[in-house]
């Protein structure tokens, strides 16, 4: 339709999510006929996140240090672990201020028909990290999706004979609702509402 | 809140038109999470497309040649010249199937107040090109907004002394609408039924 590195750029973008061909035309456009810069600094942003984003050693979250900063934190309650399903679970919780204590991130639900299994999820780590790190709570915050009640429902079990508590955020989450979506009052009630697994 | 590299692609992802902060985040952690060749072939294409692409030396669209496709094909019938704002306007009228002319993209439209003339619409080289090119129809068909029909009149009163036929596209096109939004049939008959200026 258009040149071929403008039909290209158009067909990269569909790569975003919520991107179509129309909107996808628009933006590539947009970028070219008068936003040089802008695209120059994704250009930029996107190359040097790719190269450097890797996994926090301990938690699994995004970041392009070896450890994030909530893992190198002196400040943080190294007793307490709340599992999230996404990086962008842990900002909504810190965003409520109510949780002070570490994370661990799953980076997604357990999904068998995806291939997604307690492996993809890092559940042995998460075990081993509960069993020698002198964790005495874990919050277990996955999404109140049937994914994510499975899941949660896996990881109580698998650490039921380490005799610790473990408890499930409370349903102040909206049942079938995505944790990042959630307003940080809600977010804190739910956690304080949590219930023993 | 994320850590530096993955707030800096959040804040870049907010150059794209219609993308919020909560769309760029969502959009930045789906890349960094499992779209990794897609956001590479993207950083890719933006580069390239950036290096590359710039205007052609006979209509002014966008194209990584010195001229477009259209301007170079020796198929088209080189007498009738169609004025549209944008390279997507180009695109909308070529899959209407009802024009074989040629093309002068303005790039915009006179917006005084955006510090947008003749001269940012390469209005000069469109007199120049009408005058020594043996053009003999001019069909003028920027949008039906109130700054496309200013434009419109701006240049059928410029190529006004050349003696040519200058026509305006019929308004089957919608009042306000935007002509790559416009289907082929509708456009097909604007085209049919534009009147002499
Ligand atoms: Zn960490
Ligand atoms: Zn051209």
């Amino acid at each position: 339709m258009f040149s071929p590195l403008i039909d290209e750029l158009i067909e990269s973008l569909r790569c975003l999510p919520g991107v179509g061909p129309k909107s996808a035309q628009k933006m590539a456009l947009y970028l070219l006929e008068r936003e040089h810069k802008g695209a120059d600094r994704l250009a930029g942003a996107l190359r040097s996140a790719l190269d450097k984003v890797g996994r926090c050693s301990s938690c699994r979250t995004l970041t392009e240090e070896p450890e994030c900063s909530i893992c190198r934190s002196e400040k943080r309650n190294n007793g307490v672990m709340c599992i999230v399903e996404t990086p962008a679970d842990v900002i909504a919780i810190e965003s409520s201020g109510c949780f002070s204590g570490r994370y661990f991130v799953l980076m997604g639900h357990l999904s068998p028909i995806d291939g997604i299994g307690p492996d993809e999820l890092g559940l042995d780590k998460l075990k081993n990290i509960v069993e020698y790190n002198n964790i005495t709570e874990v919050i277990i915050a996955t999404n109140s999706t049937v994914e994510g009640e499975a899941t949660s429902y896996f990881i109580a079990e698998l650490l039921k004979d380490l005799h610790i508590d473990v408890s499930r955020i409370a349903h102040g989450v909206p049942m079938g609702g995505e944790l990042e979506y959630v307003d940080g009052n809600t977010l804190a009630l739910a956690l304080d509402g949590r219930k023993k697994l």
